[in-house]
Parts: structure tokens; sequence; C-alpha cells
């Protein structure tokens, strides 16, 4: 099939007005007499012939060229009467919403792109043994080695003390691992272990250590070359926030239009819960108060390098107001050359390549799918985040076109820029929902050789375990090494110095080869490197592949792979496995 | 497969904030254990169990209600683990902009459901034989049977001489046809036969009779129970407009910004087209001055009953500027309760579903696919609307695909406010491109029996002839009815008064049950009513269905279809052939 995708252009940081040169790979086996691209610069379509760039064994490489006329430009590709937009190739007409994207927007920062980033639930990484306040009146203290109650008496109640010093005790752990990248769930002061109800954003929680602690941690992460994200609630505050108690005790205060107040009171909270008062963005108070919250924290000595954005998706939302895309630009500005990465757990894509959001946390098109793919056969969750049935069973054909169709409806920028992920504090432990460390290893893989930025929730390199996102909060046992999946982590580590080895993994395109109920196959592919990927769920059917390089195996332990007397490569039918060949 | 449709609802006009209740159709072969309904209030998933409401020998109905939290509430269906949206059943995980969408803004005029449309080119429909002033300077004056010469030189001031009491005076001719709504291509004054390089907005052009003539045309089609639909050109004025000498001559003049100059005295214009300088939509003024156009033509004694956008894909579109759906917004408030529609021969779903353009000219979604799988055999038109390579020959699944995918991406109500068509003033005549009466009829009967608000070109209808947009402006051969196509007009008028007298062909439901590459097939259903379309291209295989009504043949000649021992019907093989059965 011919193919495109994102890096197949001349810049993927284009200036409004500049011409980018796109090019398309059409495979010898089935030539192209005429190709051209398709743009629709302010709505109306142009069409510009493309030209034969250069011809190899495996394919003919076209050129064409398209000028970036709009913030967002899409364009796609006429091969003879087919198209190839970002699913792929359609033998009939198609609309412009699957279009490829050049984005003329500020870019993401540059270090980004190499992030692999540790998630971190404060609360329960590490203590410092410093001398913190006592637990406040909300908290129920806990030993490190209580078992997480998820009942609702306890759930957010439970406090295991974990600090900010204590995470900077523990980075030579985050330096084995590999990562570079360290995300933080809320630090601010809040009236539970979570701190997503928040009730103040001018410090941070002195039960963590304070500001001090948070300059002492970012001087930390900074010291090693890594980068420290913060996350931010802008769907709501807790009800302890001052912004909120002047709201309520005083109709005239400029805080009450921050919120939704009706004329009984009432107010509008997050689905419903009252401690988590909306805010209402039709409010200037609060865009200027928001914004600076956003900057201050981007200043020394915390330097935070940049935010992720809690309910993104409810931001600005609520009955006939829809201010989301508005505040997303308007955050995004105060947060400068700043990460700002956007909570969307379900369909992302209609928030993403404007100015606001630079990426997602990718559940949609990313943890979603593989999760419905490599789930193990006896798993019983009720709720599969939140969709009823539990997760359903889904073959790798099926997961593949979840992956494409939100990938499709992204600019690779977006797609890049967003948290590839297998779980998080919100979510069952991956662990949990493939059933074994198998399909585990083949999750973390396709975690670390997909398109996208891979986020680690802290824990699952050592394989624990959590049905849902609360029983996920597991302190981390420092205590009990011993009990540790160390050959977990082992893989883990391997994968990502992998990825930090090998540039296509991080800068290079993505072509699906194949997709079957138990093998998915793709090359990431750079100028110089080529890399072709085997995740395989379960024992299947040798693949044979023309048209893919072949290779030394650098992940896995297959045999190296070299092109048969037709030129094809066949790949290993054992499983569950994970392959990587570079070439 | 399970089915659901924009008419499976309790209101399709409800108000923010009301609870409508939705069904779903689950054929009897395939049952359902879980049935829930999806939408996304304020950005966040929300599920409801639905309940079966009803079972039939063929389907059990399930029931549920979707609250209309935001101004477009969009939802779908999980039934059992596969989701089901407007493009169907997909056995993946898919995004949202497919989900079925429930509207809240204020809807169109209710008499355009069943308004069947007439298009006329003013200056080629009918000659008044009325004193009327003598050809400006930059026509050539033609006798009404000169040939149109598709020429540079001549194709935009060939000037025959039509004018709107010619039109008035033809009326019978639509009466006789069975349509009961007349929209005129421009009329105001112009320096060119096409009139969409306005020289004003604030009288009709004398040499169409001024605005008496139009008094008396819009009297006398209101008088027969008709609406007149306007032209409005909001993306560019001609370089005659007064608007535009004015801002050329003084750079301190308020209509200055309300084009695109540059420092040089350069200006934006239509694709490059100097004589049509392109509006900003930054302008107040500007924005006023339009509003009022729109505004001021349908009061009394003219009362247009709404307008069609001219190329309102590019309204408000320029570089970085993006005006274009407060711009809708803004010009169907000031249309008040009138028929408000877009140009837009390309991915007109991005624009719809808002506050602003009520429907669309449905070239993407309708007339691509059709010319695609009528088009005849040896067709040889070098573009395809703009496309390279003429138009492609696909089977009916493509087109199909083709035709659900544009459909899927709007609500119900647009898609039935938008206009459906076989051609118009901007394209090849649909005689040309699909070669023979038979498959016009074909064409024809789709055009009356689909979802849409069908719109006829003048001429279509007898059989007239064009390869483009301007050979297709032939002047109505009054003077030859020999000539005509009696037969094709017959076809017409028969379906054009099917459409009249068959309620679900114009408030239905639609359920395809077929797609072959000869053939496709249909359902339209109300309560009380359900009608079985076939369209074959060619002759083919008979084809056998289970689970769609039988019923009399009230279209085409083919016998009453009753269903066998099984419960099957079994349609014609003949073809070309369009026939309608209703039960």
């Amino acid at each position: 099939m011919p193919h495109h995708d994102g890096t197949m252009v001349s810049t993927q940081t284009p200036a409004l007005g500049e011409t980018v040169t796109v090019f398309v790979r059409v495979p010898a086996g089935t030539p192209a007499r005429r190709v051209h691209v398709r743009s629709t610069p302010d709505g109306e379509p142009h069409f510009t012939p493309a030209a034969v760039d250069r011809t190899t064994p495996d394919a003919t490489w076209w050129r064409a060229e398209v000028v970036v006329r709009n913030p967002v430009t899409n364009y796609r590709f006429l091969v003879d009467d087919r198209w190839l937009n970002g699913l792929g190739v359609a033998a009939h007409d198609v609309p412009d919403d699957l279009d490829f994207r050049l984005v003329a927007h500020d870019p993401p920062p540059a270090w980004s792109r190499d992030a692999v980033v540790y998630e971190i639930f404060p609360d329960r990484f590490a203590r410092s043994g410093r001398d913190l306040p006592p637990a406040p009146d909300w908290a129920v203290p806990c030993d490190w080695d209580t078992p997480v109650d998820t009942g609702q008496a306890l759930v957010q109640r439970q406090f295991y003390g974990g600090d900010l010093d204590g995470i900077a005790g523990r980075l030579d752990h985050l330096e084995r691992l590999g990562v570079n990248t360290v995300y933080l769930t809320p630090i601010f002061p809040a009236r539970s272990n979570h701190r997503y109800d928040a009730a103040a954003f001018d410090r941070i929680d002195p039960l963590l250590g304070g500001d001090a602690a948070l300059a002492r941690l970012a001087a930390a992460v900074h010291a090693r070359g890594w980068r420290l994200i913060g996350d931010v609630t802008t769907n709501h505050t807790g009800d302890a926030h001052p912004w909120f108690t002047a709201a309520v005790s005083d109709v005239e205060a400029s805080e009450r239009a921050m919120y939704y107040f009706d004329e009984s009171g009432d107010y509008e909270s997050w689905t419903g819960v009252k401690t988590l008062p909306k805010l209402n963005w039709a409010s200037p108070v609060l865009r200027e108060r928001l914004a600076e919250v956003v900057r201050a924290w981007r200043r020394p000595p915390y330097g935070l390098d940049g935010w992720r954005v809690d309910v993104a998706n409810m931001t600005g939302r609520c009955g006939a107001d829809a201010y989301t895309h508005e505040v997303a630009a308007h955050l995004r500005a105060a947060a400068g050359d700043g990460l700002f990465v956007a909570e969307h757990a379900h369909d992302h894509t209609g928030d993403l390549d404007r100015d606001g959001w630079q990426g997602t946390m990718n559940y949609a098109g990313f943890l979603r799918p593989l999760w419905t793919w490599l789930r193990g056969d006896d798993l019983d969750l009720p709720l599969f985040l939140g969709v009823p049935g539990g997760v359903p069973r889904r073959d790798g054909v099926a997961a593949l076109a979840t992956v494409r169709a939100f990938a499709a409806r992204v600019s690779w920028r977006a797609l890049t820029h967003s948290w590839t992920l297998l779980g998080s504090h919100d979510t069952a432990r991956v662990r949990t929902v493939v059933g074994d460390p198998y399909r585990q290893e083949v999750a973390a893989g396709l975690l670390m050789t997909m398109p996208g930025t891979p986020m680690v929730f802290a824990g699952d390199e050592i394989g624990l375990r959590g049905v849902d996102g609360e029983d996920s909060r597991t302190p981390m046992p420092w205590q009990r090494t011993g009990e540790w999946d160390h050959a977990t982590f082992a893989r883990y580590r391997e994968l990502v110095a992998l990825r930090r080895d090998t540039p296509a993994l991080r800068h290079g395109g993505l072509r699906w080869v194949h997709a079957d109920a138990d093998a998915l196959a793709f090359v990431r592919e750079t100028e110089g490197e080529s890399v072709l990927v085997l995740a395989r769920r379960a024992t299947g059917e040798p693949v044979r592949l023309t048209g893919v390089p072949g290779g030394a195996n650098v992940y896995g332990g297959a045999a190296d792979l070299r092109p048969d007397a037709a030129g094809a490569v066949t790949l290993p039918a054992d499983g569950p496995s994970f392959q990587v060949w570079r070439s």
C-alpha cells in the first residue's frame, strides 16, 4: 500500500506561509501512474501534482509541495483514483477529518520528543523521614504496609505520608529504569490523599514538605538532566479553596462568578461531587488567576518544565458554555515554552491540534485498544474505564483499527507528544489487566516502540497489581524488594534503553505491516535506520512479509532476519513475545 | 445489524436540558443481551442502560434516554460489546465524531422538510419580453439559440437576457414538474452573466426587471404556496461594488477593513480572481452591512424565504483568520426563521450542526458518490469537480461508503435539510455524466427517495446535457419542446409526486439493506409506512433479503413483493432500474 506519515515531510514545525515538501512511498509491487497532493487552503481544495523523487528496489518515492496556508493545514494524497489519508488507503471518497496535518502553531518543547515519563502519586511513592506537620483532621494515617482500602469511607482519607523529599531520595531507582521526566500528581494543599481538590494554588502542601521541598526536588531532578512536570486542575477546585469559600460566603465577591452558582445557591461540580465545585471560565478573574498559577511554578527555584492538565476534557464545558479551546490556548500561552498535556481519557481528537493542549494522555488510542487485545483470559473487571461490560476481548485487527482511528484524527505532532500509557493512578494496573509478565512485556514493548511519549506509572515496572484506580495507588514497596518482579524491571529497563539508543523509535515514522488476531507488526523508520517490531500475544502462524527490512534482533532473543530469495522475511510464530530487529 | 437513525427519537427539535427518548432496533436474528446509550455531557462519557420497549416478529426495540446537556449532544449505543454509531456497527472502539447527534439550536423552518427545490440561473431560464435596459458594456448579447461558449473570452459575458418576469411566466412548467421551492442564483447587479460578482446588494439588477420584478415573482411564487430562495455571496463581492471601490480609493474609508489589502495595495480574492475581492469578516462594519442584506430581502414585498450562501466553505477563512462559524451564526440570526443553506462542494461536515448554516448543498455525500457509481462507461471529463483524473468508476459498495461517511458526521437534521442534487450551474449535467436516460432515472429516483431536500437544476428534467458548469448553463429551450426528453420529464414528475405522496420518503428513517457493485437497496420508514427502494445501475444477481418489508410496487413497474416461506423477499435483477415498494 502507498504510505505516508507525519515524518515524511521537510519540516514538522512549519511557519504559517511556509512551503513544505511531502513524500509518499509507493511499493514497487503496486506502482502508481499519477500522484497528487490535495490540501484545502481557506476551505477550498487545491491539488498539486507529485513528481518521482527517487526509486529504490522496494518502492518509488513521490514528492509534492504543500503550502501551510492555515495554522492547521490538512492534506492527503490521490494515488491514481484512491485516496491516502491518516487512516490509510481508501477506494472511495472520504471526508477531510482523516487528512494528514501540518501544524503552524508553536511546537511543544523539543526535549519532550525524547522524554520517558515516570508518574508519581506523591502520597504513595516514598517517605523522606523528615519532620513534617502532623496528619490533618481529614486524614487516616496509615503505615506504609497497610493495604489500600478502596471502600468509600477510607479511599480518599488513607494517608501514607509520602513526600517530595522522599521522591528526591529515590531518584536512583528512576535512573536505573532509565526514565528522564518525572510527573507528579497534584502537590498543592487539599483535603484528600489525591489532592485533586486543591485548597490553594499558591503554595505546595506542607505535608509534602512545602515550597522548599519542591525546590529541592526540582534541583535534584534537573541536576540529572531530567524534567519535572506538575498537575493542575482547571475544571474545578476543592471546596476548601479560598476562591470557593469567598464565592460561597459572599454573592458579591469577585470569586462568585468563577463558579457556577444557581439562584438557590447550589453549584455545578465535577460529576456531581460537591467537594469539587466546577470552575466557570467565562470569568476573566479566573482566567488571570489560573494563568498566574501556570506561570508562577515554572519560575525558579521550582522551574516546572510543564503541566499535565487534569480533567481537560471537561474544562470549560458546561451546558451551552464551550470555552475549552479558548482556555487551552490561554493557559498554554501562560505556560510559555513548557510542556502542556491534557488529561482526556476518551475521545481527545477534537481538542488537539489547536493552540492549546500539545498532547493528551492517550487512553483512547493506546491504552484501551492494547488492553482489549492483551487482556487476560479470565479478567473480570465490571467496568472498562467507565464502559459497562468490562474490558472487551478484541483481536489484533480490531485493536489496530482503534489505534489508527484515533491516530488518524490528530497531527503526527500531537500523536507523538501525547503520552502513551498502560495504566495510571486512575486505572487498573497493566499487570492485573494482562494477567502475566509475558503479556506485560508485550505491552511494555509497544509502550516503548510506538509513537508517543511513554509514561510509566510508578510500580508497574516491578509488577504491582491493582483492579482499579484506587487499588492501584499502592505504596511503593521499598521495604520488600524481595517481592518485586525483578524480571519485569529488567525488561522495562532494557526497553527504555532500546528506545533511548534507537532514534527511529523516538523520531521515526510508523508503517503498519501486519495485523492478525494474535500478532501486530510495524516498522519505524528514519532516513538512516529501520526498525521492525513484532508484538505477539499468543503463538500463531508464522508471518511472511515482503517490503520490510530484515536486520539484527536487538530485543526479544529471536534470530536475526534475512530476506529469502523472494525478498521476504518470516517472523517467528511463538508467543507471547516481543521482538525488535534493527537494520 | 442493530439500527438507529435520527428519526428514532422522541423529538428531533429538543430544547437544551430536555430528556429525549432514543430507540434501537435489534433484528430478531441477532438478539442483544445488553444495550446502553452513551453520551458525553460536558466532555465526559455517561452511560444509561436501555430497556426493551417492544418486540415485533422482525426485531426487538430497545429504549433509552439521553439528556440534551449541550447544544449538540452526541450519543451512540453499546450493544453487548459492539458500538452502534452513525457509520453503523463497529467491533472496535471508535471516536465520538461518528456519534448520532441531537441538536438544540433553533431548527430550520418546518416547511423545508417537504421542499423540492428547482434551481434557476436567471440569465438562462426565460425572457419575459418586457422592456428592459439595453445590454451593458461588459455583455455580449446572444440569441436564445446561441450555443453557450465556454471559452475564456465569452464565458462570463454571453448575455441571453433571461429575467425575473420570464421566470414568473414559466411557473406552470414547475407546477407540472411538482416542485415547490424556487432557488434563484444571484439577482443583484453585477458585471457578469452569473452575477456572483455583486456590484450592489441593495437593489435587484435592472436587467432582470429590478426590485419590482422580484416583488412580482415573489407574489407569483407565494400565490402557489411555494417558497423563494435567494443567493448571497458572503466570501467576496465584485470589484465594481461600491464597498470595494470606496476601499480601493481611500485607505481611510471604513470599507477598507472589509477586504484584505496588503501594504502594497494588493488584495485577497476568490482563488486569485481579482474581480472577486475577498471579504474580511473581522470588520464589524461588514458584519452589520451583510446582516442587513440578509434581513432586508426577507421583508415584504419580496419576502425571500431563505438564502443559499455562496462559497460558504471559504467565507471567513483566510490564512490564520477563521471566522466561518461566527459569520454563519451571525448571518443566520439575521435570516430569522428563513432557510439558510451553505454552498460547500467538498467536506461540509465540520461546518454544520452549529448555530449557523442549517444544511449544505450535499455534493460530497450525495452527488459525488452517485456520479462515481452511475457514470457512463465512456465518460471522459478531465476533472471531477476539481479532482484530477475525472469521475472515477466506483462500485455500489464504495459509493455507499462515501454516502455513509458524510452522513455519519452530521446530525439527521443537517442531513435532511441539506440539498441533495445531481448537478447544478457549477457542474456537468447529470445526463452527460450518466450517459443515458435509464441511469438518469436511477439517479433521479435516488434524488427523490434518499434523505435530504432534492434540488433539480432547471433543464435536467428534460434531459439537457453539459460537460461542465459553464456548458450546463443552457438557455431553457422553450422554443424547441419537440427536442425535450419528455420521457425523462415524465419520470421526474412521477418521482416528485411519489415523494410528495409518501411521508416516509420525506420524514422517514433510513436503513440500508443491501449494497453490491450494481445495486443499492434501502428502507425508509415511519411508524405507519415502510418503503423499500432498489436502485440498480445494471443487471445483476437477484438480491434476497430478510427483515425488510415487501409491499406493492409504486414505482418502476416491477411485481409486488411478498415474503416467501422463510420471510425473505427477492428483488428483481434487471437493470438499469429504479423500483419502489410501499407497505
